[in-house]
């Protein structure tokens, strides 16, 4: 039995799966301020065109341009790994398989749209990118990208994710991007926050918030998402596909999918390309795996929120917990956002996939057996995904049932360190958040 | 044309290649303290027997056993990848290969070695296995090999780098095994040293007196060493026998091998398979690339030195700048070594392979190409090799030539980002040796 399923390089899929043109009904678009659905054109001063469209595509199949393909193969097609190791150790009797996405460059899947969307914009004579990152994964995927393309790139990152992880921002700037702890006196919302409180500590939200502005207000510049909207899960389904020509290359298919859910893209890439059968009546269950501390699926509301703080990007139909909500400062920084891709929450409203959350302990008790058997230290975000397919695992094994899981390990640990350093120290803590939090945070954007 | 040239899981070696077998002449033995040739039983204390008949092997096959592939499946066969980035940047006529071997667990070439020999000591019923690391690379390789395997291990690491580099010790850790941050007072040798001066920053020379003190007095526990010595040139020639191959598969034959030398196993890893060629009369250079603040090779006496600082190890033939010679703290902790490997010492001296040596600003200014042409960042170590290959591929320009170059990508950066910090901050320099300090370096061992 071979440990990796391997695919050639010339096995790198050649279009993108795009769910939207297989989706039961439609998905209820983003608005504008006035309420109306968003027009392409509105977007235009952040996004290229051809991004635009694909936003909107209701194609089933998006042609991947070769240069693309070609940057890819820098690091794609990338490993089925089945996880013996795992399994020994668990003495189930289900079968362990992890698409290894912690293979690229910047260490997580974030590369696979990363790539594509510094493509677009230089296409369009874009000069400069900018974005927003939580714990730097975002950040350091798009620097990379522009830095292959020779575009400039500006990152504002999450000041407590600056400060607690210093070289995820050393990473960035070694790619040549510049980068500024948000919120940063830079931009106007920036500054407006900054004189609220000098001491923001800053969010997601804030960041978005942010980079945008920065977008919007430079004519040679635009804003790159690394989450949440449709283009981006849809350059993630690379994983997906490779992960189906893999199990089809050993006969075997999964009966269960799970990736941990931030914003969506990694779960999105990973099991959208499985939706195409399993709209057509394929038995087969996805999991998305989110941290307690920040429960969007589990315990959020499905209705239009903003996707930032401030309030500057269209509405989006998805479950929410407030654009406001601030959620505790666990180590899976890609794991704390209020909201949720507009797809996926879709999905889990109509039953087409199950949500469950898991506590913050139990996901590094997780990525220590993972490290342990399988040799790779995962990012704390991965480790949901972990703790996941360890749950299936052991339901397998009690009802004696053979099982064939697959879960996305989305990217490694190498700058996540301290977080391992305070879960061996005992410093780390569960956090529950309680339902008049909730209640609270839904309330302050009742009026929308 | 492909980016990167793969090999299916079979393709891992079934055996390692002993250079010993095809030596020119026989190489010079390591002697104990009564100046005569060390017998096998002399090593039975710290090494297994199996490790101990490698060391002096004249067989040129050594099978791998079916379980250090298995192992080896977790990340081999490792990709060898077209720089077309780098060419292109360089505008050279050259064709650059490089063998990617940060894509192990620990991100490094050190599990090809540190996988076999915790293997063969379990299999002798050993509990616990030391050693010492500097950088910290070697460390986090043997604590993986030795949770993969439920081994304890102990490293003993420089002092120093322990505080550089707190994230390296915290990857040990999270593999489960026990650090001490080097000369410590768990063993008599290092509290000798800390008498003598209490804030004493270790080197690795001091390290590796007290792993082996550790080893030597402790019934159950052995010793394990991650460069230098025969038997771990050996395990890396995994290495160079994919590339080998790799090459076969595309029609192609490297001109020049180029790789970064410190103890030498990445070195002798990459290189030794085409020795094989090379006596039989192919042309093919080999390229050793070493720092100007420790130039072993380029500027050390080829002598009988110890390999430690304490003198407990068999006096070794080789080059060396004195077995206390103190190397300034370049950020490449891993080249900072006063001797080097016996076997790679006797090529560079008969003349079957060059030694170069490059100052620490040039390698960065390298290392910041290939980050921003090939995507990966490279360790400091490693991108003395990347430093070598330029050199190379800008002469191939200069002479109007074709050229094949491949060059050993040992490890990744992802742990060594402080450095990356103070390089672009303008804070590192270069370190040149003065002929005075090297003589009375040398001069200090003048009576063994």
């Amino acid at each position: 039995m071979e440990k990796k399923i391997l695919l050639e390089e010339n096995e790198i899929p050649k279009y993108w799966y795009n769910i939207l043109a297989d989706m039961p009904s439609p998905i209820d678009p983003p608005l504008g301020p006035d309420g109306k659905p968003i027009a392409a054109d509105a977007l235009t001063p952040i996004f290229p065109m051809e991004i635009i469209k694909q936003e909107m595509s209701a194609q089933a199949e998006i042609p991947i341009p070769e240069e693309v393909r070609s940057y890819y193969a820098y690091w794609r097609p990338t490993p089925l790994i089945r996880a013996t190791g795992m399994e020994r150790a668990l003495k189930t009797p289900a079968k362990i398989y992890f698409k290894n996405e912690s293979v690229s460059p910047a260490g997580s899947h974030k590369p696979n749209t990363s790539v594509p969307q510094a493509y677009y914009n230089k296409l369009e004579g874009i000069k400069r990118l900018s974005t927003e990152t939580g714990a730097g994964q975002w950040g350091s995927a798009l620097a990379f990208a522009c830095k292959l393309m020779n575009l400039e790139c500006t990152v504002y990152m999450v000041k407590v994710s600056f400060q607690q992880k210093p070289y995820r921002a050393s990473m960035i700037r070694t790619w040549g991007a510049t980068i500024w702890p948000s919120p940063s006196n830079q931009t106007s919302v920036g500054r407006e926050f900054l004189k609220k409180d000098p001491d923001n500590s800053g969010s997601l939200g804030i960041a978005i918030s942010e980079a945008a502005e920065d977008a919007a207000t430079h004519e040679d510049t635009h804003y790159s998402l690394g989450s949440v909207l449709n283009h981006v899960l849809l350059h993630q389904t690379v994983i997906g596909l490779e992960a189906k020509k893999q199990f089809e290359k050993i006969g075997e298919y999964p009966d269960v999918i799970i990736a941990p859910c931030g914003g969506g893209s990694n779960l999105g890439g990973i099991s959208f390309p499985f939706y195409r059968d399993k709209f057509a009546g394929k038995n087969v269950r996805i999991v998305a795996v989110e941290p307690k501390s920040c429960p969007t699926l589990t315990r959020g509301e499905f209705r239009y929120d903003f996707g930032d703080s401030a309030g500057f990007t269209p509405l989006m139909k998805m479950f929410t917990l407030g654009h406001n909500y601030a959620p505790p400062s666990i180590h899976a920084g890609g794991l704390r956002y209020h909201g949720d891709s507009p797809i996926i929450s879709y999905l889990v409203k109509n039953g087409l996939m199950e949500a469950i959350s898991v506590d913050q302990l139990e996901t590094f008790e997780a990525a220590l057996l993972f490290a342990g058997t399988e040799g790779i230290i995962p990012a704390p975000e991965s480790a949901h995904a972990i703790r996941g397919a360890i749950i299936e695992a052991l339901n397998a094994k009690q009802e004696g049932k053979e099982k064939t899981i697959l879960f996305n390990m989305s990217g490694h640990g190498n700058f996540d360190m301290s977080a391992y350093d305070d879960y061996l120290a005992g410093k780390l803590h569960n956090y529950e958040v309680t339902d008049e939090e909730i209640r609270q945070s839904l309330s302050s954007i009742s009026s929308i």
